[in-house]
């Protein structure tokens, strides 16, 4: 099912505070917005990291390691389905180098309190 | 929302029949069962790849490239959404030097048809 406009601009918001308060402005604490609290994200090279808790260390850790500088997140599609949105995603992030890495990625969202939030995370690279 | 058993049943017969058909007996046909008309998979090192008959030809490849003898499925977590599931799991592939690689990945399963079938497929390494 076709996903609501305000349900979109729920996720862009979401999509956009991941950018510019957690990897432009360091803001850690800031994936309490971003990420349900029993969020489970599944990145390639490691083992799937489950709740928020465990997620902000392993945010933290990979922005350091990356030198990561921003991340644009752009919706390729987004599906309804009961209470919850399925989106396929494309992230575009510039690491230390000034290099852009391309991600694809799958996210479950969920609605928790009045914000829509990823709920299961997982990407790969394109190469 | 948990998902009844008759459907987690539904869906390791589809899980079943990637191994035993697909990957075993090398019967690519047989994923006119396993994916959805429409469906996508997002493999890691590649592109996205949209529809049945691509992604037979990725899998005709992918076989033939690493020598895949198995690929047991494993769900580690479902969820019912609306007229959907999502699943977390684990695969455990069997290549051509006998070695075991595991894989993470997140399927947004459908019922086309009379069957439950993969949707969204991505995968990836936890190393």
């Amino acid at each position: 099912m076709k996903v609501p406009e305000p349900v979109l601009a729920a996720m862009r918001q979401t999509n956009n505070l991941f950018d510019s308060e957690v990897i432009k402005n360091r803001k850690i604490e800031q994936l309490d917005l971003v990420y349900t609290a029993n969020a489970r994200i599944l990145p390639p090279g490691a083992r799937m990291i489950e709740g928020r808790s465990h997620i902000k260390t392993f945010w933290q850790q990979t922005i350091s390691d990356l030198g990561l500088k921003s991340a644009t997140l752009s919706t390729v599609d987004a599906e309804a389905t009961g209470e919850s949105v399925i989106e396929i995603g494309r992230a575009d992030l510039t690491v230390g180098d000034g290099q852009i890495v391309t991600v694809k990625y799958v996210v479950h969202w969920k609605k928790e309190g009045d914000r829509w939030k990823w709920h299961v995370d997982i990407w790969n690279l394109n190469e």
